[in-house]
């Protein structure tokens, strides 16, 4: 295991260097340290230094790589998953789940050989998810959606109408007729009682089986793709159970809503490998 | 020097594996290609593609590391400097110099041991720049700058009067009570007559010896640094021959006006190495 070891020591040195990896799902992107023993934990800034795109590596965030029975947060599925995504926001931030991001993680542990064959448990803050490969592929159940109530938001002087949808996270859904008219270079304004801690916004258009988005992530900004959003537009274009293509700035994602549960199925792809300099 | 080596083919495949490293200037970033021999061209399509941030390295340009000798637009220097400085702005396109992008160019040549010595001679598509190392920091000879007439910039609805200064590349450098008080997400509006490629538009305040200044490059946005613009809104402040500390949003550079010449100095870093998948 010493191959994916995360860091070492120059001796003699208190300067660490670290190895990574770097990968995305249609273009959300990763910084991934593979941590196996739990032995070197990442603080906030160091997370934030790494994830800066011009003095760092670069992502959206941070997928640190740990067995399961080696970090706090996983040790409760050690029976059910072998790996624990120990996953960060870019700013450091701890972060429960990311339907991108645990496909590009299954897509490391594959490609290093941490994991076999086709049906890959992963345990995550949000509790054990299973993720089917096929292929260039990889799909993950999201666990269920829940519809609630209609409400509005602002973008920049436009009001739209949409539906509150919960993936755990909140989103607004909004049908439009051309989501490429509208300007997501400011946060969309929306009711603050109704979303105290704001929420994602997704901008759509399309059929039930088909549909392209735009999403504003709150605290983020408008990003190349968004996997529970994704699942919460496909979830109101469907109405029901289904499948529907979602096109998102970053490629295609493809939802599937059942009576019980929503999978997104979508690429994840690794692009390089490195060592920071100490 | 196979250890400088850019590329390697996979044995029987197509695809190429492209070994790099990245370094940034002030926050001004690029992808470091060595190529040293000139064998491995790249083209305009495979260097956007490095510098995507999220599909690829990232980077405001990348720069490729061939000797002067090996270069078409080398190796009239060839005998004045040993190294071409082959530059490429993000989206691929053919950039002269930059004065943030030698520094690191030079940083990379010193701790690969392709150059030795604290003077550098770097053949660039503007010609020769000599480049002074001085433990962290590194100076470069940017050339004269031309102080032209006045002109003026509106920046979301602030008319704002400014001196026009060439050097090399056109600035609009402007004095303002509070730089942070502006907005640069949108490209500010110039008259079309008198700048038809373009300006670069830079917000200062401060004194003779000390400026504070944001900076919006043409075609791209704000940035962290640029190194001609430091030197046009340092030559605005100091309104003659002298030395000026300029605070970019990445950072610190000085620059020293004589009546001949300009020069720039500031850090340069090496952030990482790295190998790309094929």
């Amino acid at each position: 295991m010493t191959g994916h070891a995360t860091r070492r020591r120059t001796a003699g040195h208190d300067c660490r260097v670290t190895d990574f990896a770097k990968g995305h799902g249609t273009g959300n992107d990763f910084v991934i340290v593979a941590d196996v023993d739990g032995e070197h934990p990442l603080d906030r800034a160091a997370i934030a230094r790494l994830c800066d795109r011009r003095t760092g590596v670069g992502g959206d965030g941070l997928l640190r790589v740990v067995h399961a029975a080696k970090h706090p947060d996983g040790v409760s599925h050690a029976g059910h998953a072998d790996w624990f995504m120990d996953y960060y926001n870019a700013d450091g931030s701890i972060a429960e789940m990311c339907g991108n991001g645990v496909r590009v993680f299954v897509r490391y542990l594959r490609e290093h050989r941490l994991a076999t064959g086709d049906v890959i448990p992963v345990a995550t803050r949000a509790g054990i998810r299973r993720v089917d490969v096929d292929g260039d592929l990889l799909r993950v159940d999201m666990g269920p959606a829940r519809l609630l109530g209609e409400s509005t938001a602002d973008v920049t002087g436009h009001r739209l109408t949409g539906r509150h949808v919960s993936m755990g996270n909140p989103h607004l859904v909004c049908r439009v007729t051309d989501p490429a008219a509208y300007d997501l270079t400011r946060p969309p304004t929306v009711p603050a009682d109704e979303f105290p801690d704001g929420v994602n916004v997704e901008l759509f258009t399309g059929d039930r089986d088909h549909i392209t988005m735009r999403v504003h992530e709150r605290g983020v900004g408008e990003t190349m793709s968004c996997g529970t959003g994704a699942c919460a537009a496909a979830v109101v274009a469907l109405d029901g159970p289904g499948t529907c293509d979602v096109d998102v700035p970053g490629g295609r994602l493809t939802v599937t809503a059942t009576d019980d549960t929503v999978t997104l199925t979508g690429p994840a792809v690794l692009t390089f490998h490195g060592t920071t300099k100490p």
